[in-house]
């Protein structure tokens, strides 16, 4: 049984102001979490210099977070939910959107250890 | 040029005791963020009810996270790193034992969307 799926996300093309943006950074967080129809527990973010947002959003069992390079047009992206994957999925795909990017990648893992193979009857 | 390195650590065979004791994961986390040659920005944990920890670790450009689920004896941990990843990967591999887990995996993954292929001359 995995403990929950984690979802890597890489977006480029997205704009300077956008992703320089800590409100904006904030809400698309918070929306998106509320997508997934999880509850926030806190949400951290941190104005790095001289550009670029660092940020977490954490969620019972799971977490959100965000570091944009504002000068390269890219943001790096996890997402790790123990809910309802589909839901999860969604709302991860809805990011790049809210963030004016033009481009993105989306990975799944599975998370916990797996299991030793047991010989089969 | 990636954005940095993504280290996703799952531990199992924890003790309850240790997975459920958030002095002890604070710990674990800020040390292992030392160890890395990184300062921290902020340490965000909260105690789940009936038990567990979620938490963060905000790094400039980088985090360190972790979900415990101590009746199971397992943790989920991952650590996005934009410096040196010999030293990140070191600190990953420590974490195990200072939670005293005796099984752990540890994948690697780079992130940034990919360069599009271009045509070899």
């Amino acid at each position: 049984m995995t403990l929950g799926t984690h979802f890597i996300l890489d977006l480029e093309g997205a704009p300077f102001a956008a992703l320089d943006d800590e409100r904006l950074v904030h809400e698309a967080l918070v929306v998106a979490v509320g997508e997934m129809g999880a509850r926030v527990l806190g949400v951290y973010l941190h104005r790095l210099e001289p550009q670029g947002v660092s940020g977490v959003v954490v969620i019972s069992e799971s977490h959100l977070t965000i570091h944009t390079w504002p000068e390269r047009g890219e943001a790096a992206i996890d997402l790790f939910s123990c809910g309802d994957p589909a839901r999860a999925r969604d709302a991860a795909r809805r990011l790049p959107e809210k963030l004016s990017a033009s481009r993105f990648t989306l990975r799944e893992i599975p998370r916990g250890v797996p299991e030793a193979t047991e010989p089969s009857l």
